[in-house]
């Protein structure tokens, strides 16, 4: 795949929106994000563009294999809810079959639906019926079909689960957008970023997905099923845009951002969370660590001036390091989520920011 | 991550599992289908394979990157309820969170299940009952939990799911068994497949999963995440061994085993199909092309004598082709599902394997 004729490059923002399509559906997306937008703005609502799950990469354009990103979009879906709780509206663009707020908590691999399902014997079952009939010449009534309802000892959680899913729905406070490639997540994150911009600060951006550092330019792929048969398989890949750049500084410079930084190796993920900060001088980075992302973060951000005239030694703190943590060994049945914390503490800088405007 | 030191080279499944590590949990898993098997050998029961879903391949130690290939595991998932609804016993061998039998009706994205609950409010509900007894110094009783029924749209249909997943659970006819990696859909194979060679004729294997061609020995993984920012990605990748020669002629040479073929270029179809039968000699090939695979599948086998001396040119055939198609446009209240023709006519086959030995 790789050719000499055809040598890799360096995309900017800028070129690779110049050179790599559109996705068909980006028009229709957006319409439906521009309207959702201006409902919140009359109900005078904060809204927080929550991405979650990975992107993949195609190798190739009939899509079979691909480079993909380990999530399963557990962080964007658990924080979307706690969004939801405290009153924003959320803009969920997910990773498609990525989890989802609310029914994350029934995945059917460990907590599959079907197992608290019970048919109600308390209702006469068709078979039932029937037999009730043997000699009538008229059409046995319509029977009814059984009740299924819910066992005891699932019900009182699925029913928290379910109303504040009502809820929602009937508030309208939740938009879901999918995608499943990088150029998808791309496209998608300009133009709703841009829609966004209207908000002004009101604008929260929850950037939790998985993204891919590399991608294939379009222009590389190959047509069909790559064939084996033929040795190893050789790929080069380019390196995807630094897309928190333009974020910043053009798309909504108002937008209170917040990104994310996965480490397998703990040592650089200060390090590097602080190197994002700086540049693309945004609001806050979330650092955490693959093997303790479920009970340990880190949120650096830049050092607020009053802080740092505190310090003693003289030396300004360039960067407020943040450390959110929760006892790793929480019951299975109400287990406390550490998206909990970082939802309530964003939520308060988020007003800071709103008010300093 | 190429090395000059360490080129890519070829392996054979001798030398692959001589090299690459064992999966931990593979013992405990082969237990579980060691008595899986015993089990339905008593019940004097037919036992099929079904591998469902894509396989990984890992690009670093501490998977955050990978490799994979497209899977929603929907053939596997499909055909493992028309296996189970014939009578046969089904090791469901399938990628985590892929679709599974069953649960795969009511997917999170298309059709969420929470959708259909509501909260019966023929119950109290707790508040009311908390208002009911406000002059009360006794605690009040405790309050039941209103039930959840299924909205009477959606009662036939999963009613009809739900008792088949109870059937099933019932005579315990489904063993589920999952992997990620490549490596460990290699290993599980190997092990369930020798399990499986006590059943001789009565052992089918339908190997739906779409596993890679290429992987990355373990000895050239990256420990931690790659870092971007050093220019573009290149990947070396060795071939997968070609695992259907030794499940053949070493592991279950008795058993019925059917393999797919997926293309994206419809016109190499049929000659892959046959390439793949020639090669390994096993029973049937389903070859299906990436647009079309959910309406039309080919069945390629091996020329059956008496149909071969039928023809009256004298060129004898080397193959069968055998289509199934039905309609594309179904309605989508009850549609068809070509995996039921698929099944039909591959139980009839394995019938008359099973009669012939």
């Amino acid at each position: 795949m790789s050719d000499t004729t055809n040598e890799s490059q360096t995309f900017s923002a800028e070129s690779y929106f110049a050179t790599q399509s559109q996705p068909p559906s980006l028009a229709a997306d957006i319409q439906g994000v521009h309207e959702f937008i201006q409902r919140q703005r009359q109900a005078n609502r904060c809204v927080v563009l929550v991405t979650s799950g990975g992107t993949t990469v195609p190798l190739e354009l009939n899509v079979v294999r691909f480079l993909d990103n380990f999530s399963a979009g557990t962080r964007g879906a658990t924080s979307a809810e706690y969004f939801l709780k405290a009153g924003y509206a959320v803009i969920f663009m997910h990773r498609q079959f990525s989890l989802q707020p609310f029914s994350r908590h029934y995945s059917h691999t460990t907590n599959p639906f079907l197992n608290f399902l019970e048919v109600d014997a308390s209702l006469p079952s068709s078979s039932t019926i029937d037999s009730a009939y043997p000699y009538s010449h008229d059409p046995a009534p319509m029977a009814p079909t059984p009740q299924i309802t819910v066992t005891l000892a699932e019900r009182a959680r699925l029913l928290s689960v379910l109303r504040a899913y009502k809820a929602v729905h009937e508030q309208e406070t939740l938009h879901m957008l999918s995608f499943v490639t990088v150029n998808e997540y791309l496209w998608l994150l300009r133009a709703v970023s841009r829609e966004m911009s209207v908000l002004g600060r009101k604008a929260m951006y929850y950037l939790a997905a998985a993204v891919s550092d590399f991608f294939l330019p379009q222009q590389r792929l190959s047509e069909h099923k790559i064939q084996s048969g033929k040795g190893s398989l050789s790929i080069e890949m380019d390196q995807v845009p630094k897309i928190l750049k333009p974020l910043v500084s053009e798309w909504n410079p108002e937008g209170f951002i917040v990104s994310f930084k996965l480490e397998t190796d703990e040592t650089l993920l200060v390090p590097k969370a602080q190197q994002a900060l700086e540049r693309y001088g945004h609001q806050v980075v979330i650092g955490n660590d693959l093997h303790h992302r479920k009970y340990r973060v880190v949120l650096i951000s830049p050092a607020a001036q009053e802080d740092a005239a505190k310090q003693s030694n003289g030396v300004l703190p360039k960067y407020d390091k943040f450390w959110i943590e929760i006892n790793p060994n929480q019951p299975s049945s109400h287990p406390k989520e550490i998206e909990e914390d970082i939802i309530n503490e964003l939520i308060k800088r988020h007003k800071t920011w709103i008010e300093s405007a």
